[in-house]
């Protein structure tokens, strides 16, 4: 069977695990911590980075930042993940969901606008499969409305968006904040672990506070002030050096990673190509303002029925393709306090879009068998 | 200098995440996980024991169970770390604190009753120093109110309480829910890490679904359910299995460690007991009704300029000793919304509690300097 996925390992992960347990300080915020955050910040630019057990925890810390209150409404997109939009509804917003592009998962930047009201307060955009959504769009209306950005970055490690100014910026750069997430099915992985992006100033020092469950304990030991107490709400949301040091194992070895994936999603591309120039399936497409950071390689076929049966057949053929997200307006939570809206795109790829095996120790046969046994499918 | 803590590590712990990592599954709920969970439900009787990423999160999730919402109180001690409250305030609760008791830093049973309102929801207490509350009393007055009760038992494994009927039931086994900790500071470690134990059956069904980010995937990979998707509120509360294979490894030596750190409690006990016989500090006092697991050693000195005298002459002497909480209800967040209350018995544990090094590998030799540069200091 080729599995979907299967985490990789440089191999220095334990010897790093070792390292922490040697410097005998394994709870939050030690030499590795340090270390993964300034890698961020040197790499990426990001002007300041902050490890989190988990993208969730980082969208939690956003919505906590943004101060939004019950009632709040936050514009989402209803194809995504149920983190993307719970950080929020745990602090009582109302979520309203905004369709995808016809052409790609991710949110359709221009149907924001008309779900903007006198309650909204931030847009949460998602770069679906690493692919950026068009930032100068998502700011330009987010400056027009005064409402907060938050990128979730969660499998957008790596990825670029260059806007009209020709500027070139990572994503989780642009947004006031950003979310990451190094859980096992991404490039960059710690098992469970996430990262808070906090770009614009006003939000740098209640960051910290927040990720200190409330007290003012990081200014305490950079000796900003001479004794931490309870200032604020927040939670335990650093991780534990172990993960921190597993995680820098992975991050030393970024650039390999990212060849090897990038390899991998040209190899599948050319291999399905020719199926798509026949109509059948449409491949992800990469906008000319997005860089791809190989992330995830996905086919979009007709139907829900063509879906199943794509995946049972590759199942049959000893391959473990899935499905993803299921449209979040439609779900039992979301609909048992708000009416059922039409989002024709979320739906499609709720029901058409199937991901394929997608992983750093994926080998060229491999890809080859799987590239040939969905030609085989569409030639029936 | 003798550090005030110093993790401890059975040598297994890497192995553990060595093959964690050779399993290829590092998220959560695996393997580790479930090895951990069933350790303390076969050990301990736990009905339901859920590994989190903190006790933090273990709060958080109990606070969701218990549906608290804005304007609800909550009755808590004062004298204790924030998250036991602020897990309660991030869904919107007022925290209503009480007083520790005299002989005690807990919580004292009998102040409760005249703090209960109509909108009182749920009373936390907290095991201070692995030391049991008198839980029939917290019980009885909890049930006559119809009220949840949450242990943060953070600091209390592998302790018991005997109840008027002589039956000895571990700490955590008690209230509906209770909420432990693995920080590097308590006996177990695992850098950061905790567990919500589920003791009332019916929030068992609802914690499952919470842990996973408010889907129901637990249901759905025990075949229970067919397909999954969003249901509830919920965060990333699971921890990777690298922590829990971390965890394991310290679990498989709980009787070893808690006979060492036992041995090191007798040692201060004996060591000191003389100068607590002078009336010039007092030692803690185990109530008939509670074992001791040995978290922590501490004296209580007479005021906030000897508790500061004693600790820089420690300092002098290479110990790092350490004061503890400092009460919340005087904390500037708690005052900027609630007048101040007179709670003196969590100011004086504020004032005067000095806790002692205390870790595995504290020698009987560093005992005895550290008990005799205490003799030392009180002979003057």
């Amino acid at each position: 069977m080729i599995a979907f996925n299967k985490p990789f390992f440089t191999g220095k992960e334990t010897d790093y695990i070792k390292s922490a347990v040697e410097k005998r300080h394994i709870s939050g915020n030690g030499f590795y911590t340090k270390e993964c955050q300034r890698f961020f910040e040197d790499k990426f630019g990001f002007r300041k980075s902050i490890l989190t057990t988990s993208c969730t925890d980082a969208l939690e810390m956003a919505a906590i930042l943004c101060d939004i209150q019950p009632g709040d409404e936050v514009i989402a997109p209803s194809y995504t993940f149920v983190s993307t939009v719970n950080a929020f509804i745990l602090r009582g917003a109302k979520v309203v969901f905004c369709d995808s592009r016809n052409d790609h998962p991710g949110i359709d930047e221009i149907k924001i606008k008309d779900l903007i009201t006198a309650k909204t307060r931030a847009i949460v955009i998602v770069h679906y499969a690493g692919v950026a959504c068009d930032m100068d769009e998502v700011m330009n209306i987010a400056n027009e409305n005064k409402l907060f950005v938050i990128e979730d970055a969660a499998q957008a490690i790596d990825s670029y968006y260059t806007g009209k100014d020709g500027v070139k910026k990572p994503l989780g750069s642009i947004g006031h904040l950003a979310a990451f997430s190094f859980h096992e099915t991404k490039n960059i992985i710690s098992g469970e672990g996430g990262m808070l992006v906090v770009n614009d100033e006003r939000f740098e020092k209640r960051a910290e506070i927040i990720w200190e469950k409330g007290t003012n304990r990081s200014a305490f030991f950079k000796g900003e002030i001479d004794k931490y107490g309870w200032v604020d709400i927040g939670s335990s949301f650093l991780p534990s050096e172990i993960i921190a040091a597993f995680l820098y194992a992975q991050l030393e070895n970024l650039e390999q990673i990212q060849n090897k994936r990038k390899a991998i999603w040209n190899q599948y591309f050319e291999g399905l190509s020719p199926i798509e120039a026949t109509g059948k399936i449409r491949l992800a497409k990469i906008p000319d303002f997005s860089t791809n950071n190989a992330h995830m390689f996905y086919i979009v076929c007709k139907s829900v029925e063509e879906r199943d049966s794509i995946l049972s057949f590759l199942k049959q053929n000893q391959i473990n393709a899935v499905f993803h997200y299921l449209s979040l307006h439609k779900s039992s939570y979301h609909l048992a306090n708000n009416p059922l809206v039409n989002l024709p795109n979320s739906d499609l790829y709720s029901d058409c879009l199937v991901r394929l095996p997608f992983f750093y120790e994926l080998t060229e046969e491999q890809i080859n068998l799987i590239v040939s046994k969905i030609m085989e499918y569409f030639s029936k």
